[in-house]
């Protein structure tokens, strides 16, 4: 499908492209390159692909550039590669948040080189590249967002990628896409964080029971809240604004909660809680989570 | 192990202790209660057990009485089996809160009967009589909560119960338990539904985006939100004290993420979210989860 394919960061995202392209064979060629000297260790000993320990190395002539490093890094990537990028190529990330990106990538400059965003709704609560895997993006969606005036030829190429990878595909506006996001994603993972810190405080004589009944709810919390700290940093600084303003609006319903108890309010306290019962309904209508109870986990 | 032994409300919790009860032959006679007609229906359709429409006939003659109804219909239910409970009983529970239930039972005044309150930290987010499992229980923790005085070998008795039916067992104060609960189960119940409630506005032209994309994180949260509203009223209104303390708390964690946010403060929102790592670690250490990623599921 492309001659070469470049992935930047070859963490949990990163590893999971490239062990479903070499799988899939959808490159002659791959280089990979991450920063950490422990990454790129696992993957000479793992991949039989080219590691570049220079940026601009792995990226010279590829045809496809995947970033895939925690946001705070673009900056410093694209300023590295972009003398060297190949014109005609396809440059893309599978970052969480696109807005702020988007107008790093627009100050560049770039001439001739086709700026598409990824976004693949998909990973797990591990990181690293020992943490991939070759179908961690099938049945997935996967978001592109680009300008108006992008090649619909270039556009197509990277739909038909990750139509590849096994994701279906959405195109979304930069800032459609932070919005939704942040309620589909960064307002979950703020309040999980929030929700764990509260329950576990290690000064607690409670602490231990604590762990021990998880079981009645917050055991599902603390997976989200044992995301990758330095990549949900950097989307809370990236995506400020959004996730700001939709915090402002759960404080809003969680306030409503808090006085329909105060109140002993029963019918208020009824009513919310029916409200959201067909919301998970509808996510498992649309292949979005399983049917099974507890997740069907064992 | 029981003669006879009496289920008061049957729907997911009731109905899979009476398949425990049945399929480990844990007592001679069985005989349940429901207020719904429709459970009444579908237990004498589905078992071979004595149905009562009349719930002091239920309770007469039996060793062991288990109210498994929502907590605010406890009240009428222990006002109506008063009379006929048989001495020397024991009258147990599944309750997820317990001190106020337990002012209610003292202030019966039961003479020679042993009230001991149970709680199986077990469940999934259905409800009714086909969603519940004779394995529900099964490496589950159920905790117990009596008066100092309570008989020794009536607190045996019921621990083996819930060992039989393959709960560990352990034994907890009425106000320890409440505390604990609210951190582990009332807190996160009533953080989903504010966050299910937050996404999903019906009116929002992104509603269906949000479903869509709901894997980034939302679509955990909503598993919880659609556990049953009427018995989550209950809980919050019984456990009022505990649950809106533990919410101030929250909410002070929450304001810390949202300052960091505002000062793009990278320093605290890291030390913030690595915090939170090693929970899950513990959680799944101490047998509460799944290590697999995504909880394994599908």
């Amino acid at each position: 499908m492309f001659n070469k394919i470049s992935i930047i960061g070859c963490g949990l995202i990163g590893s999971s492209i490239l062990r479903s392209v070499e799988e899939k064979k959808l490159a002659v060629k791959i280089s990979v390159h991450d920063k950490s000297n422990q990454v790129m260790e696992y993957l000479k000993k793992n991949f039989s692909v080219d590691t570049c320990s220079n940026v601009s190395e792995a990226t010279k002539d590829a045809d496809l550039i995947i970033i895939s490093a925690p946001l705070s890094s673009y900056k410093e990537i694209l300023l590295s590669i972009k003398s060297s990028l190949k014109e005609g190529s396809i440059l893309t990330d599978t970052g969480s948040a696109k807005k702020e990106v988007n107008k790093i990538v627009i100050n560049l400059g770039l001439k001739n080189i086709s700026w598409i965003a990824s976004h693949p709704i998909a990973g797990t609560e591990y990181s690293g590249p020992a943490a991939g895997s070759s179908s961690l993006f099938k049945n997935r969606w996967c978001i592109l967002s680009a300008d108006n005036q992008i090649a619909k030829n270039k556009l197509e190429n990277l739909k038909k990628f990750w139509s590849k990878l096994g994701s279906k595909v959405k195109i979304m506006s930069f800032e459609d896409h932070d919005y939704v996001l942040s309620l589909t994603s960064h307002l979950p993972h703020a309040v999980a964080y929030s929700i764990v810190r509260t329950a576990i405080n290690n000064e607690d004589k409670f602490k231990n029971d604590v762990i021990e009944y998880s079981a009645g709810g917050l055991r599902d919390f603390t997976r989200i809240a044992s995301s990758d700290p330095l990549m949900w940093k950097d989307i809370f600084i990236d995506n400020s604004e959004n996730i700001l303003k939709v915090l402002d609006n759960y404080s809003k319903n969680l306030d409503q909660i808090k006085n329909a108890i105060k109140n002993k309010d029963s019918k208020k306290l009824l009513e919310i809680f029916s409200s959201t019962k067909k919301v998970r309904k509808e996510i498992i209508e649309a292949g979005q989570d399983t049917e099974e109870p507890g997740f069907g986990r064992k």
